[in-house]
C-alpha cells in the first residue's frame, strides 16, 4: 500500500479552508493528537503513518511520502483526515464564549484550550473569525477540539434570538474583580486590532474589563487569549 | 548615507543570543516598538529607517537594505540598535514572577506583557529560560519590554537568598481560588514541557494550581503564559 496522488491532491487542498469546508474533512497530525481524535466522537476519514501504530486502520507510507503531505517542518510519523462533526444547537442554560472576528489561529487555538480548561461547551464563533479546523488551530488546540463544541454562525442573529444575558469585554468596561459574574451568559471577546464590533457592542448588556494594575498610561492593551483566560477564570470562580 | 557591510554583518550577528551578550545590544524593529524604547530609559546605539520619521538621529537607508536587515516578512520602515540596560537589583517589597526555564518566545513576550499589564516590576529568569531579547521576544512584548525590569540568574541560588515567601504553580497545587494570596511574594512558573524543576519544588513554600472545571480525565495542562494570566490575575484581585 502507498498513498496515491489524489489522496496527496486532497491533502494539500484540505491546508485551504473553501476545501475543507467542500469535502467536509481536515487534518490531524503527529500520534498524540491523532490518538485524542480516534478516542473522541469524531469520525476518522483516512489515517496515513510510517508505522502500524494506531488500532484503526492505516495507509502504510514511507517517510518520504510522509514528508509530502505533512505542513510541519519535522513529519510526526502520521497525518489523518478526520471528518468535521455535525453542528449541535448550543444550550442556553449554560456559559457560553462568543468571539467577534478572531483571526490570529493561535489565539483561536488558546482559547479553545482555555473552553476545556474551564468546562465551557459551547464556543460560538463569528463567520468570520479564523477556522477552527485550520491546521495551525488544530495543532495548538492540543486535542482539546475534541471536547469543545464550536458553531461558526452570523454573531449579531445569534446573540438577538438568545435569551441569555450578553457580557462584552471593552478596556473601559467594569472590574471583573467587583462585578457580579452568574453561572451563565454570553461573554464575547472581539477581534485582535479593533476590539467588539459596534454592531455587536449595542446588542451587549453588560461592558466587562480587567482592571491595568501596571503603568496607566501606557497603551498596550493584553492579547485576547490572555484576557479570556483571565475573564473565564472569574467566571468560574465566582 | 547609507549602510555599511559592518553594519549589516552586527545586525545580523544579533540574531544570535551570543553576540547580543557579547555587544551587549539588541534589535527592535517597527515604527511603534522603536518609538516605545526611545520613550523609555532604553539608550539607542543605531537607527535605521527609509524615511526621518524618528526625532533620534537616523541612517537613512534603502528598502532594498531595509530588507536586507530586516527578520520580518515585511518589514516595517524602521529597525534600531538598542543597548541592553545594566541590571537592576530586585526590590523584596513586592511581587515577583519567577520563570524557571521558559523556553518558548512568544511565551515569555506574553508573560512580559503580562507583568507589564499587573504592574509585576520585576521578572527573574532562570538562566535557561529564553534570552528576552531575542528579536521573537521583543516583536511579542509590544514595549512591555522597556517597563518590566528582567533579570536572567541562578534561580535556586535567588530563591534560597529571598526572604520572599514562595509559590509555585503545580496541576494538583491548592485553588488559587481558595488560597489567601498575599501582596509580596515570588510566584514561580515552570518549563512548558516538564514543569517547575525538582531542585526549584524543594524550595516552594506554598504549591498552588488552576482548579480544572471540564473533563477531567483530560490531560492536556494549560499553556504556561494562559496560566501566568490566570494566576497573575488572583493574586492581584485578592
Amino acid at each position: 500500500m502507498s498513498i496515491t496522488k489524489n489522496e496527496i491532491k486532497l491533502i494539500k487542498s484540505l491546508g485551504q479552508k473553501k476545501f475543507r469546508q467542500q469535502e467536509q474533512l481536515f487534518i490531524v497530525e503527529g500520534v498524540k493528537g491523532i490518538r485524542e481524535f480516534l478516542d473522541s466522537e469524531f469520525e476518522l476519514y483516512q489515517l496515513f503513518a510510517t508505522d502500524e501504530i494506531f488500532a484503526a486502520e492505516t495507509t502504510l507510507i514511507s517517510p518520504k511520502d510522509l514528508q509530502r503531505i505533512s505542513v510541519l517542518k519535522t513529519p510526526n510519523t502520521a497525518v489523518a483526515i478526520f471528518r468535521m462533526p455535525k453542528p449541535k444547537s448550543v444550550i442556553e442554560s449554560s456559559l457560553v464564549l462568543a468571539l467577534d472576528d478572531i483571526r490570529d489561529p493561535g489565539n483561536l487555538g488558546t482559547i479553545i484550550r482555555l473552553c476545556d480548561w474551564f468546562g465551557i461547551e459551547h464556543l460560538v464563533c463569528s463567520s468570520e473569525t479564523v477556522d477552527c479546523y485550520n491546521p495551525k488551530v488544530v495543532q495548538a488546540t492540543m486535542g482539546s477540539l475534541t471536547r469543545v463544541q464550536i458553531e461558526y454562525t452570523d454573531l449579531e442573529n445569534y446573540i438577538q434570538n438568545s435569551k441569555l444575558e450578553t457580557f462584552g469585554t471593552f478596556m473601559n468596561g467594569s472590574s471583573i474583580y467587583s462585578e457580579a459574574l452568574p453561572k451563565k451568559g454570553i461573554i464575547i471577546m472581539g477581534n485582535e486590532a479593533n476590539g467588539i464590533s459596534s454592531a455587536i457592542e449595542s446588542l451587549v448588556n453588560k461592558k466587562i474589563g480587567i482592571p491595568r494594575f501596571g503603568n496607566i498610561k501606557a497603551t498596550e492593551s493584553l492579547n485576547v487569549a490572555s484576557a479570556a483566560a483571565i475573564i473565564l477564570s472569574a467566571f468560574k470562580s465566582h
